[in-house]
């Protein structure tokens, strides 16, 4: 089955074809899809490639989709509760705010890990982290509200924000190293600003805040919640948390601010994204803390989404402190970056996700990507990350087909661009 | 780990508290959260009232869940994919509309069933009925309209449609048989109206509504499209679809109207509530019927949800045209109709589903059934179904109890109702 799996490509035969005038149908979901999603065309350029010349001869670098394996357990543990447990058991409803034992298994998890005495009533388990943010921006802003995240930034936030009625604004990114721009931020965060959305390690930049970054973070919003007599949400994206480098761990953005909505995923810990799911933690010492994922409960039902699967919220519960072997991440990294730099690329080394962010060797990033099409080598310009002129490699891939994608990707730029060899 | 997942007693605790004034945390949903869920609170009373005298003395009418096994077929396909599938191909990311190969079993049983050429395009994968009723509603209409619904009538159906902006208002009860009331519909089916939402076996009521009945409405609904120029799209939620009586099948709404989107739920048919998995059909001939699906994927990223879980969509694409042994809910329904009439009660005998709707024995409905929880009988009065002073009883529940009950039902209506008898 899974081998037709691929992007239909009859959605992109519509993308590209636009959509007709229908005047009864919601026109913002109308002028949505007309807005094609880059990443995805991408991908489906690379199929379809791939079924010209062979898909191992496509170096496909568009989609984050993880390429290691579930860990062994996590397999044997949910065979055995399909084995063993009681159909009502195994397959009835779950809580809407999630199986109350696999809440408490998160929250203790949490609590192990990071020293903040979360309880089950601050965990609330959604469809991935897509669903822990669009929970967490809905219960912490009205319509109008404005939210400020950080160039670069993952391109679905934009839809998130805004499907709550917010308007997301961008802090300009810090171009010399990913961190946190933190003067733009302070000018920035304006009365109006109810939440901070922000993600480390990050996508696409890969970029691992440090403490001092977080700390920064952390004292301008206590400075500007006094000043504006209003709570300020930290909303932090964390599907990357341990897919880190070099040995370092990721600083945890909770342990800094106490307004913090903790959003994670499993799609990339455990290489479970189908299974959609993850959770939203909420700081013991947040506003409200006791009250919110009651909240995010009450949001569930008007998006008509109440859970994610109970399957696999024991599947992660059984695995709760595992990782897939993320040790490729790292080693393709190395491998990319090494090159990157020695073909005079400008580009931030990574500390955590599975991704990297180089500076394009001319303006129009999408120029550059479309010539390295010609390589076979699909890379994600960087516009809609909110930072012109750069290119996103995904390198969730086996590494053997990134060893291979590295003479092509030195051939593409000695080709392309002789000047940068003078 | 599953004897544990009744509600959340905590929950309830903080229902019952009401929630404290927090002027950053969105009103909307405190307001939410403050209308009390009277079905939740009833089975947390019935779990409550099970631990102080055993579970298997309180005859819990009042949840909708599932009581009988899933098919051995769907455990053992799952299984037997986890066993032989690659991670990536089991737990891999699903394209956003759902897994290509299973919309097309999907569509292939409905053309196969209803003999309406739906293809893999017409087909969205959702997270239950609740996720497909909140995506199609989403599509077609804009916030301000009015969605027209029939009493008795399912009562999350109001933040369905008030998630999506849109209004919810009722058509009356036609009380001698459950059928539409098709005047009062052709009254309020205004201008305004964008979208119809049906319920067939119906939940509370269980009535089946008749190929006269759809006929009409469908009638009706042309002659308005026509009178106003617009469309009007019948949104038919059909969870019980499956679970009929008497030997009979569901007429099937799309059938006999072509602008419907028919969403289904798997929970009841397959016994698997917690698996979250649904879909919207869209009828080939609805208007923008191509790109309906497509624009179901872009309400996705607004609400954070991207598909079912991957898993839930192999199983039910392994038993597409199965269900589990559903002759015991037919079996409760004619213990429950025949005790009910013997007692004296006004009640329509069900088609389909499982719950029937008797007329209360006092106008006051909660008055009624707070009685009722002195004989451990817990059933759920009809105010917020649309149509104060009637009950409903859910009888997803062992034959054995729902044997046991019938003595108590007796008991407790010679008791408090002895005029009756006079």
């Amino acid at each position: 089955m899974a081998e037709q799996d691929a992007p239909d490509s009859r959605e992109f035969l519509y993308l590209a074809e636009g959509i007709k005038e229908a005047s009864m149908i919601n026109q913002r979901y109308q002028s949505m899809l007309a807005a094609k999603s880059v990443i995805r065309e991408l991908a489906e350029y690379a199929t379809a490639r791939g079924r010209e010349i062979g898909y191992e001869n496509v170096f496909d670098f568009s989609l984050g989709n993880p390429s290691v394996e579930v860990p062994a357990e996590y397999n044997q543990s949910v065979i055995h509760r399909y084995q063993t447990m009681s159909s009502m058991d195994l397959h009835g409803y779950s809580p809407s705010l999630g199986n109350t034992q696999v809440r408490g298994i998160v929250a203790d998890s949490l609590r192990r890990r990071f020293g903040i005495p979360y309880e089950t009533r601050h965990i609330f388990m959604t469809s991935g982290a897509a669903g822990a943010i669009a929970h967490a921006v809905r219960a912490v802003t009205s319509p109008g509200d404005t939210v400020l995240t950080f160039a670069p930034f993952f391109p679905e936030y934009v839809p998130y924000v805004e499907g709550a009625g917010a308007r997301l604004e961008i802090v300009p990114a810090r171009r010399e190293n990913f961190q946190a721009d933190t003067d733009a931020f302070l000018q920035m965060l304006t009365p109006d600003v109810q939440a901070v959305l922000i993600n480390t390690p990050n996508n696409p930049s890969g970029a691992l805040w440090s403490e001092e970054t977080l700390g920064q973070i952390a004292e301008i919003l206590r400075q500007k919640e006094e000043e504006y007599g209003h709570d300020i949400f930290l909303i932090s994206d964390e599907p990357y948390r341990e897919i880190v480098f070099d040995g370092k761990k990721t600083p945890y953005p909770a342990a800094f601010y106490s307004n913090t909505l903790t959003c994670y995923s499993f799609s990339k810990s455990l290489s479970v994204p189908g299974e959609r799911i993850g959770y939203v933690a909420v700081h013991p010492k947040a506003t409200e803390a006791d009250d919110l994922a009651l909240i995010f409960g009450q949001i569930s039902r008007g998006i008509g989404h109440n859970c994610p699967a109970s399957t696999a919220q024991y599947g992660i519960a059984d695995c709760i402190d595992q990782t897939s072997d993320l040790s490729v991440y790292e080693t393709n990294m190395n491998l990319l970056y090494d090159t990157l730099i020695d073909l005079g690329f400008t580009v931030t080394r990574p500390g955590g996700s599975f991704y990297i962010f180089p500076k394009c060797l001319e303006e129009d990033a999408i120029a550059f990507c479309n010539r390295a099409k010609k390589y076979d080598l699909i890379l994600v310009p960087s516009d809609h990350f909110g930072l012109p002129g750069y290119f996103r490699m995904a390198y969730c891939l086996d590494t053997d087909k990134v060893r291979r994608s590295l003479p092509v990707l030195r051939r593409f730029v000695e080709t392309e661009y002789p000047g940068r060899f003078l």
